[in-house]
């Protein structure tokens, strides 16, 4: 099952299920099920699907996405976590993840257009799956991992990579408003088969820039959940955005940058394909 | 004035003035001012002291605190900022503030133990001013940069260097569980004359580790909110922790860290001294 969180014709912002073109209506203005998928996700509402048969629904087509899941208060990111990434950016091995974090207050919907921000010259892409946590999770062992992921979703980690390497702390570089866009779908992880099948595809304007299965990160998502939640609890809705793939406009020859009018998609296998126009600020 | 953020004798939360050792309720249990001191700031209810002298009061001595600002989205935190601690670190001058940030669920009480990581074994002290935001800030130039300051607490950001050293980001390290130590007293920016002037005190079972004036900050707090807000909204209530003096354990010669038992004491000029007795986890 595919949820989405997006605003009605008549303007609200609701959530609910996508299924072959159509959205219903399973929040404030339809079912009632929650006020929105991340209250859905917290509250464990989701095991079952609920019934939306009978739900006020819409067109996908020109619906008005909102960030599938927002409002998280941690957003921790992966950095340097795909063998093909690691090897371009001619990094030396690592005995640990690389975490970074976000503020929810940069996630930004599937299909809106993107500011490249006026302060930055060198923006770029970074397609990634990220999961949601579902169960409270603290000193979590690798073993029971999986056991606290919700479920999942695409995201691009918009990066301005000169504001991400003014020092040697990435923060800067990573929270600029509307950088992370997250959708366009959620789908619960039970949905999901061997996650490590996932194939992740970035194109700028049609040209694949990005591909990898997510059998070629260095930290699976088990040892990213281990390590993370020995320093941070994490709470249900707590998000974390799992690594970029190689292929980065960073390390084309030569670097390459996003420009005013390019469309940037991320493709993930069974989890839809985040769309965004890029527009300089 | 000072404010505190506080359980009554009765265990309810609360906030209020303090005055010659005596904590006045200005809260949900007092006058009801306001929920909180955050709600307090951010409605700017306090240009004027709230009227107090009739409101429910007790002793500050035996009170138990709680982190004098709260749950705040942003907790941002400048590295590297002292020129004496930028030469004990060995480092180049730098063009730009290192900026990283802090989960708010890491703040933790003036008075509290603070437990130190079973999981670090260099756990360290950083005494700090923290600025809490008063007006939305977004794009501000150094010139309009105080307008937005609301005013100042004492902060001691405890930082695992081992964990900090893992990958070249330092997220894991600055955001254990209670490692964000903030408080006792909350003072109005109107009521700090030269915030220049203010030093630095931290001691730690009585010894003097740092010590220096904001005089000493290589980028000073207007140079601090303008480039912060140049990529990322600022909001009433955000934190800006504004940097350490030279001194730390880690640079001493030999390294030395906390220590189960040890009493580190934070002193900043006209904002109180912030005291944690350290426990190993």
């Amino acid at each position: 099952m595919r949820y989405v969180s997006y605003k009605t014709t008549s303007g609200h912002v609701t959530w609910g299920v996508e299924e072959g073109g159509t959205l219903f209506d399973l929040g404030p203005s339809g079912r009632q099920v929650a006020d929105t998928l991340r209250d859905a996700i917290v509250g464990d509402l989701l095991s079952a699907t609920p019934d939306y048969a009978d739900a006020p629904s819409q067109a996908e087509e020109g619906t008005e996405f909102v960030p599938v899941v927002g409002g998280s208060p941690k957003v921790i990111c992966i950095g340097v976590n795909y063998r093909s990434h690691k090897e371009e950016t001619g990094r030396a091995d690592v005995e640990f993840p690389t975490v970074f974090s976000r503020f929810s207050d940069t996630l930004w919907p599937h299909g809106a257009d993107v500011t490249i921000p006026a302060e930055s010259e060198k923006y770029d892409y970074e397609g990634e799956v990220a999961l949601v946590i579902g169960k409270p999770a603290f000193k979590v062992s690798r073993e029971d991992a999986f056991d606290h992921v919700a479920g999942y979703a695409v995201f691009n980690d918009f990066s301005a990579r000169d504001w991400q390497r003014h020092t040697g702390q990435w923060i800067p570089g990573k929270n600029f408003p509307e950088s992370g866009t997250f959708g366009p779908y959620y789908v619960p992880a039970s949905d999901i088969g061997d996650i490590e099948a996932l194939e992740i595809t970035t194109r700028v304007n049609g040209e694949v820039r990005q591909q990898a299965t997510l059998a070629d990160l260095i930290f699976d998502i088990p040892a990213q959940i281990e390590y993370v939640t020995t320093f941070t609890k994490l709470e249900p809705g707590d998000i974390i955005v799992t690594g970029t793939p190689g292929g980065v406009g960073l390390f084309m020859d030569p670097p390459t940058f996003l420009q005013d009018g390019d469309l940037v998609e991320v493709e993930v296998t069974g989890l839809g394909t985040l769309k965004n126009r890029m527009v300089k600020g």
